[in-house]
């Protein structure tokens, strides 16, 4: 199964492709697309739709997960990053891709079994599970891989109880 | 010049075209775009994506003008309308559509001409302007149409600014 993770945003998208064959996790790729402040807010979204629906025609996923997010402070970015995840969703929905979403919660406490680790202990196990040299950079780069591997890792779990008949959801 | 009006929502999409010869408004087609409370986000998404297309495409705007709203309270609903209003945006600036984003501030400005205008006056005056029977229901009809009548009035007033070379926005 190949996962794509997606860290939301306007300015900055993270991105990242994980196949998972077994236990075995394996980074296929990973970057971020970027917009421009200086450019109409319109036109930004339309550049993140046709950039993932490229990178969703190239690379073909068999699901998505995106990063729930959550603001206390700042509701005009809660407003500017729901667009954009908008268009995302989109992108994935009319691809007929199932989309699963996580709070940071769910991802620290897949990642690194600890819901309250630091930003660093998950860019950590990223790179371990990922078998990678260092950490992807930048963050929004990492964090989407880290929603791709909760997704591995929360769906592996189902697959197990599926298979014993425990638990079809 | 017609303009489409859009009052963004996940649940409901308020919308209203208005064609405006010289300082007369009319009334072309209005009413909502609904999606059910226990469909998939995003598959709601892409409802109302669909759906404004089709809008688009049948009544052909030059403009569209969208409520641009501020949350004080949850940013939950910020995150939700924020995803509505980027696919709504999206099918616009597909179509090359020039999008006017306006404060309820201002929307109340424009068409009642007083910034602290009571809902009811809004839509009485939204009556009035596109020369109807009675108010359109639900309120988020009412409220797409006055964004297109402000929209209306404002592009009225730089048009008129360029023609006498005061003002080049």
């Amino acid at each position: 199964m190949r996962i794509m993770g997606i860290d939301p945003g306007l300015a900055i998208v993270g991105f990242g492709f994980v196949d998972k064959n077994g236990s075995k996790l394996s980074p296929i790729q990973y970057g971020c697309i970027t917009t421009e402040a200086d450019t109409d807010q319109g036109v930004r979204l339309k550049q993140i739709y046709e950039s993932a629906v490229q990178l969703i025609e190239k690379y073909k996923p068999d699901a998505v997960a995106i990063e729930k997010l959550f603001f206390n402070k700042n509701v005009t970015t809660a407003l500017s990053v729901g667009q954009a995840r908008g268009v995302l969703i989109l992108a994935a929905v009319q691809r007929g891709l199932p989309i699963a979403e996580y709070t940071p919660l769910q991802v620290k406490q897949a990642v690194v079994g600890y819901g309250k680790a630091e930003k660093r202990q998950v860019q950590e196990m990223v790179r371990m599970f990922l078998n990678l040299v260092s950490i992807p950079k930048p963050d929004d780069v990492a964090d989407a891989l880290a929603v791709a591997i909760c997704h591995a890792h929360t769906s592996t779990f189902h697959d197990r109880l599926n298979g014993n008949g425990v638990h079809k959801p």
